[in-house]
């Protein structure tokens, strides 16, 4: 039928901030600006899950949409939203909470659960002017 | 001049159901849901086509946007707006009209009238939350 | 601690076309245009709920946000989306589905279901570009 | 020449949790449900602040959008922007930090600065879903 | 049937810049900054026209839409859409074509011409986060 | 860490016309329709900037987002906005502003100034409808 890629939206609040235990206090400051307050703050992030595959002839979807929103929402949001994500989601222990390595690790929840089709693409909004988007490149 | 891609977007309003005659009632009600009520539901649809192609040297253009808009307009929105898919719209007769199906039928409906530059992308948003692109791929 | 307006959202996805048994067909057709198609076209509408009232000092909320959501969605949402507004919604077998009547069946379903605070105003968007409000005025 | 209102939108990211210390934590619980977790967690606000009054005849202006956006970058946005808003502005020391109390706080923030027009609204967006009118109203 | 409030969106691209003949080349770029650029500049604005008025029980419509887009049209639109508003529009051979002058002569074009219902409100974005709303008041 | 794509969005307004030195009045006339007017017209354009790079492991970048933000002023904004692309700008002294050639030329002056990742794409919004997307392809 033809190989399509398929996208879905959904939202979660949270907060985080940035410090890396690598710098001084003087470089975190530097580097992460208001971003550095360890109190954290906070976002309404966008994630968007893309999926890729040919349309099955008999239901003419690519994917379940009810089994991908669960997936969603079991994998990710439920782990995120209304979390402070340095304290609270186990990837952000080590890692600091960029845009960049939310993406990845949605990305690294979502990838080994999608049998259905194959996931193309996760692209994380914290606002509506910045968003990354990851391909599982190395 | 360089090689771009030029995006225009349409909406259109319409209704569809979801269908499967291979499939019992049942059945058709635990894979499809809500979509499954045979009176039809509607949405706002959005469709997003992609062009490429050199810019000219004299207009500036890849394409004459008068020109795509017109094709878009006579190909796709005329038999697709304010219809009930499943029962005015040929291609819905043997398949269901997911968004998967419309993208592709709306690139099948484009690609062999678009002269001056080549149809990249057919991107189809049936919610705000949920859209499909289809290059053409087998 | 004063008086505040809180607003919320919703969406829901339906069919519906515009035909009034007092005109001819000549003059429903001229009317109407498109929307007058009998097999029905559909639309993602947007249904905007404001309720007035003062904030509690104990919650610091004008109403309860979960209940406000399970009133949206059991008097307007479930009866709607989904639906073909002319054949499956009651007050649309007499009344012409518009944005307009959209508008006040809503507030009519929602207003005696609303104890906390007062219903102000009721908003509904069939279009991004096209919506109306009532204010429960005569 | 005519009395207009005028609305200029900004936007902040905070964090914030809901707790009243005049419930016990199961009522907490019960009535925040996630918005009760103490770390906290964020949104990306918007603050739309509307000033009224009469177009000036020399500059067509209601008022200087400089000076107005100095106004709710000093008054508002430094304060709240990237902060943890329980523990971090003054007023949500006592206050809940909802929709509702962050829009009655910028208005008492905003309202004695404003000399060159009248402060007619201030409206917090918590998400694109959910926003606080507040008009100064007892 | 009762009376509702239905606004309808439209877009134009102009261009202006600001300039008072009453203030010295300093004052007019101490006041207007980089608007004052008398080659000009643009935006893509939107228009909001609200009308008030009773249900009407045939057809629904509190006003005709297609005579609305047609005034909307004729009266606003062909006049501003893709012109130098400062060269190109009568009202502001004399007035700043500021967003405030530019709701209020949208006012004064459109009032007159509606009959099937009455003008409540004209809003026009100059872009997203700034906007202006005449009720023509005095 | 794995490799990203992240983009950052930024506005500007400006005003442009059409007008090839190579074609007639009446060709251009009939070529550019409204966007031949002179005395130009205008939008706020929006410009994303895609970079791609590898997450650094210290900071969880891929690019530090405020020297990102000060290119993207210093490079286009500083350049375009409020500004009369066709007169203030010295690509479009001899190329025609169209969305496409805008896409070009950002490229052209954001590609030597980013040293830290790897510019992949400039899209260019003229108008929520139409945008151009540009790679550095030939």
């Amino acid at each position: 039928m033809g190989t399509v890629y398929l996208t879905r939206k959904a939202e979660f609040a949270a907060s985080h901030y940035y410090h890396s235990p690598e710098l001084s206090a003087e470089e975190n400051l530097r580097l992460f600006g208001k971003c550095n307050n360890p109190n954290g703050h906070g976002h309404n992030y966008t994630l968007e899950v893309t999926v890729k595959g040919a349309v099955d002839a008999t239901s003419g979807f690519v994917v379940d949409l009810k089994q991908l929103k669960e997936i969603m929402n079991r994998e990710v949001l439920e782990a995120m939203d209304h979390r402070f994500l340095n304290k609270e989601v186990p990837e952000f222990e080590t890692l600091i909470p960029t845009t960049e390595n939310i993406a990845i690790a949605a990305w690294r929840r979502l990838e080994p659960k999608l049998k259905a089709a194959q996931l193309h693409r996760v692209r994380v909004y914290e606002t509506p002017d910045l968003f990354v988007d990851f391909y599982g490149e190395a």
